[in-house]
């Protein structure tokens, strides 16, 4: 299922109308999320460069690698003679760059003087390709967008929604098939190919589509840092592990995040979930429109003050389309400071992780704003799982 | 199983030399794959920024995201004085930029008037983040250090071949199940899920690490697009898939890539099969210490020009460690053109990828250049695989 039509004319609306605030001739897309969103194209192309000019008026254009231009039209919902090919001797070369070419041919699809928006920190947009087409474009300024696109993502179409809540399906299924292998003696990556496998098969209406991130899931004295990935080593009695891992659908992601206690909790790691489970309530019930992204964190910070604990980290953030190697959509933050308001539409990946030097504890839960307050897009206990 | 510390130094020797040919007082290292190399850093934080100070001479630093630096010791070499954790409420900010701060550390680490090399196309180094450097080095010039470390990474230690042969062996496991799977009426997501758990298994003594990219298996029409991934529909008699996948191992990938048939092929593909598997044994015959890489893509050229087919893209493309989204490591490519002389210990991933507009057909086979001429890292037959 993709959107329709019209879906595609609002986003595009949109993104002209942020670009005409900020004086844009035109906006040069390089983060795949983007390209997604804008046209529909997907496909595993981004570690060669390439992106979609969008102009204030008139077509959209795409840049790619000629191999995959060719074929771009599968996805994308451009007519074929708005795609471009970059030669495939400009791949990997140490003395041009795609973008040197991509420039060339965008000189005259942008007219002179006027500001070219740039994702100044978007993943596969690099310096080298950045200083290509600033060189490229002589009579144009290129400026840094800000995440522009990302801004105008942040509030999901109800199609979007639905996307967001068949990922969530697929990441309550992948963190049951978790939470039900971890077990003693079992290598961590044969209980990876299960979660990985449940990722992949969704359910029997919907196949999963790949996440932005493989599951994670330091365990012992590592489960103090969030972002391990895992080794061949047994899990083993007395060690905890904490999970975290996305349902994906049609590049929409799900993330969740859970902990795992092999044998007798210590004291500290079973209080640590109570008083977790307990701040997750609280900033599930400040979530409603009209609220600050400060004020949700707030609720939280003030339960787990209360009993003694700090976290310095963020709470949450925005979350829907995602491509490797980030499910966020780099916009909204829950923290303190977060003025941005929330509106109904938003969706946040409200991830309560507690790092201490050697052992951690992490609760999340994916959520949709709604009118009245918040949908939740998994159903699992907020508590700490325990196999004695 | 790490490296030993001779062989850290012994890389660190080799990026330190090349940066007095280029005259550098340091260089930046943001690349994944390079860190990894350098230090043994290996977590999910790259989408973050981060990276690697390496002064001309004295110690090296690690710059990450506060959460990510607080429990990098458990895979990075540096002692903990050596790892600075940036704040966490720089994340994601539209006001400051993690490398504004990064910057203000390393003024004191580099020289003042000294070249700094920076990764100016690594995959993880954006444009937001060089210019912040730029601001922030006000007495350093910053100069591309054009893969100074990739091309470091080249020729491979006996240590990295043995990487590589497990990952080779995992990459076979993982491509027979595939091939196993295949069938009419299953869906793509479900075939996927078998790969994905044949990767992460791995074998019963070496458990499989997360490749670089997400199992590519375009189908039917979209076989002649290269770089899509999987969707639930079901696979159908009459179409063909071509699998491209890899087998990781502590990084290091051998990808490997097959052509499956449902029903009986038409003749165009099994003609094509044909000729690509004799371009196949030209090519791996051809290659040896002393020859250049154009010269390995001419052995190949000339079968395939002999009946009629055409290729634009290079044949294959220097492997070892990866990191999404590309195991490729941007260095030697397999074409015409390509100067650099092959040597004993360098790798390559041989693909001889045929996309026409609407089919395809693809062969691969992961490699190293030995003493005498070249090792197979996986063992599987050179045919059109076939279901009637």
């Amino acid at each position: 299922m993709t959107p329709d039509t019209a879906e595609y004319t609002e986003r595009l609306r949109r993104v002209r109308e942020a670009m005409a605030q900020r004086a844009f001739g035109a906006l040069v897309v390089c983060d795949p999320a983007n390209l997604f969103y804008l046209t529909g194209y997907n496909a595993w192309s981004f570690y060669t460069p390439q992106c979609l000019l969008v102009p204030a008026e008139g077509e959209l254009h795409l840049f790619a690698r000629a191999q995959d231009a060719n074929g771009a039209t599968f996805t994308c919902n451009l007519p074929a003679d708005q795609i471009h090919g970059y030669p495939e001797e400009l791949v990997h070369r140490p003395d041009v760059h795609p973008f040197d070419w991509i420039a060339a041919e965008s000189r005259e699809l942008v007219p002179a003087g006027e500001l070219v928006g740039v994702e100044g920190d978007a993943h596969f947009f690099s310096p080298r390709g950045y200083l290509a087409l600033d060189n490229g474009l002589p009579e144009n300024r290129l400026v840094d967008s800000a995440e522009l696109v990302n801004w105008v993502r942040l509030i999901k179409s109800p199609y979007e929604v639905e996307q967001l809540r068949t990922a969530g399906t697929i990441a309550e299924r992948a963190m049951r098939t978790a939470l039900d292998g971890l077990r003693p003696g079992r290598r961590q990556c044969d209980v990876v190919a299960e979660i990985l496998a449940a990722q992949a098969s969704g359910t029997p209406e919907h196949g999963g589509d790949y996440p932005a991130l493989w599951p994670l899931l330091p365990t012992g004295d590592a489960a103090g840092t969030p972002h391990l990935t895992w080794t061949d080593r047994p899990f083993r009695n007395g060690e905890a592990t904490t999970i975290e891992l996305a349902g994906a659908f049609g590049r929409y992601h799900a993330p969740l995040a859970r902990t795992v206690m092999l044998g007798d909790p210590p004291q500290r790691l079973t209080e640590t979930a109570k008083i977790v489970a307990e701040a997750m309530h609280a900033t599930l019930e400040a979530i409603r429109p009209g609220v600050t992204g400060s004020a949700v964190h707030e609720a939280f910070d003030r339960v787990i003050r209360s009993h003694g604990l700090r976290k310095d980290s963020r709470i949450g953030y925005s979350i829907g389309i995602g491509y490797p190697p980030d499910w966020g959509e780099r916009t909204v933050s829950l923290r303190h400071g977060e003025t941005t308001e929330l509106a109904a539409g938003m969706a946040f990946h409200i991830i309560l992780g507690i790092w201490m030097d050697d052992w951690g504890y992490e609760l999340s839960e994916p959520v949709v704003v709604t009118a009245t307050g918040v949908e939740r897009l998994t159903d699992l206990p907020h508590e700490l799982t325990i196999w004695r």
